[in-house]
């Protein structure tokens, strides 16, 4: 099935809820077009094709390294040749400078065409940011403008096979050395995109301790490991001792190779210390936080994908007659339990959609400055990701089960995206550990005072009955839980996240109905719009309702047993 | 990771829900006892542990037709020489006579084990069933004995390419011969163990027209059409012209050969005529009915399966210190959110168990003659075949959270689940097609008696005001639907089965936690009982109150857009 790239729709969020007019001067409408188009078109033609190759195939192991199914590498260099990793990369390094938000909206659509290969430039914005939070000058002049093309690629090495969600139980080591840098060890697991051929090098971005550290997270620094040093004239060079020892054995995105890095088997892995000595943590974090709403993306991209095909198979299906309706079989899209499937599809994505654009908003009116929108951020970081995913999840399963039979036949396709999605709600801190995020860290800033900031607007600004009801329903439990012991609150802690987040993609959906009913142009899509955004409004948002009791009931029945009597 | 045999639940539930000692004088406790607990170390002992290989390796096509994996034909005979498929066979061709409900809880047990393997059994009780309400004499004589032990295996032909959901739109022919039997030509597909090599033949069931049929379901006959035609002392012999032309590569369940079957490629496929000619229809409810519950026991093989696998991985990975509760690393078992979807997945597995044995136990009231306990019975099967394969997946899914990113790895059999449950939801009848039943053809029985009966007792019997609130509103939505025109009740459909659903395990939940509190006996399993019902009516519960206002809906957001704006 051909991928249709999301243009109107991206334009239409890009403009209505993230305001990406007031986010550079730069990004003028007929910027943000071209560069929509240009991605959507490079996306359809090179990325897309090789989407099934990358599942059935898949990245393979060899003892010369990760290799990619066929296409692969040619499809990566015309990215980088096209120069659709630089949208939001700083200008002084090659980049383009353009609003973190654009580069968001350019991410979906190569992600929507190939989930599992967008993984790889989404890892490059994270080692892009902290570099430019924690590099020195000369770090940044080194390694910045091969990153900000993409010539070279990023990674994230945080996991170990004793550290997964707990990142202070580490152990990899890393040594000073008498040039001023560090030698490395250890063994990494987990880590996308750790090794492949698409690239002349690959940057590792990896948490290790130092002698002497203290335990726990006090004691992590991050280090920049090449696998290649880089020679005088900054070329790659000398292989630097980190091997792929093995990939993982997946349910689903195949194109991405999932590596377990040994460093420094034979002594001679050399990393440099980014930023200060055991200040790996917040290093982490800034590398972490982006990295967060791009994997709230990859929601959005799953979902729009699965939709595009659930919607070409309905129509294409012809199956029964339509009950009351004569006795001619019809597509299956005219059967109103199919239609309510595909439209609670279109009403998920574009909910999904228009929270992590709002969260990317906020990324750009941050790092112009605007503290209430840092926090903001901050607040509506672990939504995206965590509902951003769970969207994901939902709408790719409910794709298969539009195809009926043929969704679990591998040859149609909705199954990789159901097998794909599955990751999304585990890495980055899994879905639990962003909830716990909502109603610790996030919760307890200006003493609910972030959290209340959004309620009141979305309060002020909604129009649906119950609507208001949902969102005060999420200032009561906020209320509750500020007053809470810790175990209740974590014990409530994804319903809320749920909820809250609900009530905020009700917010803009109900606000995108509004504009879509008034506003002028493809008279398709704005119906498109206002139906999805209706059906989000009636049905979506009373579901969230039923999560208030969970959300306010205590940790109580949780341990009203031991960990034994669940095996009874 | 070693399966437990859920015996005490299983006890529990049989004796509290399903009334076994009701259902027939011969299932004293010592004989349920001993059935369970033999069930139980056979299916650990012979089936759970080529699950793993049932994923991995898999069935496979040959040209001489499909290999079942190693050890696959021998644990099949094991199966069949310790007489589990006789369980709940008539007596009078060998079988145990016993309630069907006590079969179930075996048939339960073999899939918890081993989904995939366990199939096989399932599809046999549907040709047993066809065969003893429709069959001759002649042929009740001829097939049920060895079908009873399952010596012979069954299979059901109803899909065809063009003739999935909608069953009248097949075009498999079958014409009279001289001799009185038919002669069989056409495809079908989607023919779970259409083909393997664990028993000495193969009973397909066969739907087909009949020459000058009439158009539509009316035209439909069923036809008993064996792989081996029987030789004049009744055992298997010449071939019978039924080819299997492949498998499907499917996402999961890879234990079960889905075949693509020709029947008369060379004109030389003989069939006898079940029932009266243009009876298909009726023959079919016969063998798709307790199909129907029986893939609704899937989702509660899966659920437990999952849940044991979660619960294990739980006790033993330790990561993090438990928040406010000191610094060394627990068991993930002790983190709240880990705690929630644990008992979350030990509620909804206890729900859909009681849900799928009290809808069991109507059969066997039903057999013997209780017309209430047969409306009940139809009332209920959506419910038990949509629900329980919901929770399923539900649980599934959880079991992969809870691995976290370890439950992405194939290895850890997490994964697994995930895969082989998502068909449930599909084949037998898509639960969209289970929720169009509900609000068609079971809300109008009785004009609505036969649903606020069942409303009634639950009303009645439940001591929770929100469950007592869940039952009001589904009986308000069930007036509302009675009244609706077909396309508002089909928009309403799932949402309200969920409800319903949700209300009924409610009601068997709460009743389970109440025996539970003034039981004597296994201390844990008792307590674990008392907290998963308190968790389902106090977070369950209410949730599915959030699907009124989807429920009560009516169709004209799904039809205030056309299908092609869907694509735009």
């Amino acid at each position: 099935m051909s991928f249709t790239p999301a243009t109107a729709e991206q334009r239409f969020v890009l403009e209505h809820i993230a305001g990406i007019s007031e986010l550079s001067e730069a990004a003028t409408p007929d910027l943000v077009d071209a560069v929509l188009e240009g991605a959507g078109a490079f996306a359809a033609g090179e990325w897309a094709p090789l989407d099934r190759a990358g599942d059935t195939v898949g990245a393979k192991w060899t003892p010369e390294g990760v290799k990619m199914p066929a296409g692969y590498p040619e499809a990566y260099k015309a990215y980088v040749e096209g120069g659709w990793g630089t949208i939001g990369s700083p200008e002084a390094y090659g980049g383009q400078g353009l609003p973190f938000t654009l580069a968001t909206a350019v991410l979906e659509t190569l992600g929507t065409a190939n989930t599992g290969f967008a993984l790889c430039p989404t890892l490059n914005v994270g080692a892009i940011e902290s570099l430019v939070h924690h590099g020195t000058p000369e770090q940044q002049d080194l390694w910045l403008p091969k990153l900000s093309t993409g010539e070279w690629t990023g990674t994230m090495n945080l996991t170990e096979p004793q550290a997964g969600s707990d990142v202070g139980a580490l152990k990899s080591r890393a040594t000073p050395r008498a040039d001023g840098k560090w030698s490395i060890t250890g063994t990494k697991i987990f880590i996308s995109f750790g090794d492949h051929d698409m690239a002349d090098n690959i940057v590792h971005l990896v948490l290790a301790r130092t002698p002497d550290a203290p335990p726990g997270t006090k004691g992590i620094s991050l280090f920049l490991v090449p696998k290649y040093r880089l020679d005088a004239n900054g070329n790659p060079g000398e292989f630097n001792d980190v091997r792929v020892v093995s990939i993982e054995h997946k349910m689903g995105l195949h194109a991405s190779p999932t590596c377990v890095l040994s460093f420094g088997d034979n002594g001679d892995c050399v990393g440099e210390l980014i930023g200060p000595e055991l200040g790996g943590m917040r290093a982490m974090f800034t590398m972490m936080n982006n990295a967060r709403l791009n994997v709230g993306l990859q929601g959005v991209q799953v979902a729009e994908r699965a939709t595009q095909r659930a919607v070409a198979y309905a129509r294409e299906r012809i199956q029964s007659a339509r009950a009351g309706a004569g006795r001619e079989p019809v597509a299956i899209i005219e059967h109103p339990d199919v239609r309510r499937m595909l439209l609670r599809m279109k009403a998920q994505t574009m909910a999904a959609r228009a929270l992590v654009y709002l969260a990317a908003s906020q990324v750009d009116r941050a790092n112009a400055g605007d503290a209430a929108a840092k926090a903001r951020l901050e607040l509506l970081t672990p939504l995206a990701k965590a509902h951003g995913t769970d969207i994901g999840n939902e709408v790719a399963s409910l794709g298969v089960q539009v195809h009926g039979g043929m969704g679990y036949i591998e040859e149609t396709g909705a199954a990789q995206h159901f097998r794909d999605a599955r990751i999304t709600p585990i890495y980055e801190g899994t879905n639990g550990i962003q909830a716990a995020d909502l109603v610790g860290r996030k919760l307890s800033m200006d003493n609910g005072g972030t959290l209340f900031a959004l309620t009141a607007q979305v309060r002020s600004e909604a129009q649906d009955a119950g609507l208001i009801a949902l969102i005060e329903a999420c200032e009561e439990v906020g209320r509750h839980m500020l007053a809470s012991e810790v175990d209740d609150r974590l014990a409530g802690s994804y319903p809320f996240l749920t909820m809250l987040s609900v009530a905020v993609c009700g917010w803009l959906m109900e606000k995108q109905g509004g504009i879509a009913a008034s506003a002028e142009g493809d008279r398709a899509f704005l119906a498109m719009k206002q139906a999805a955004a209706r059906f989000y409004v009636e049905q979506i948002v009373p579901e969230a309702m039923g999560l208030k009791a969970a959300a306010l009931a205590n940790a109580d029945v949780l341990y009203s047993i031991n960990a034994e009597t669940f095996a009874a």
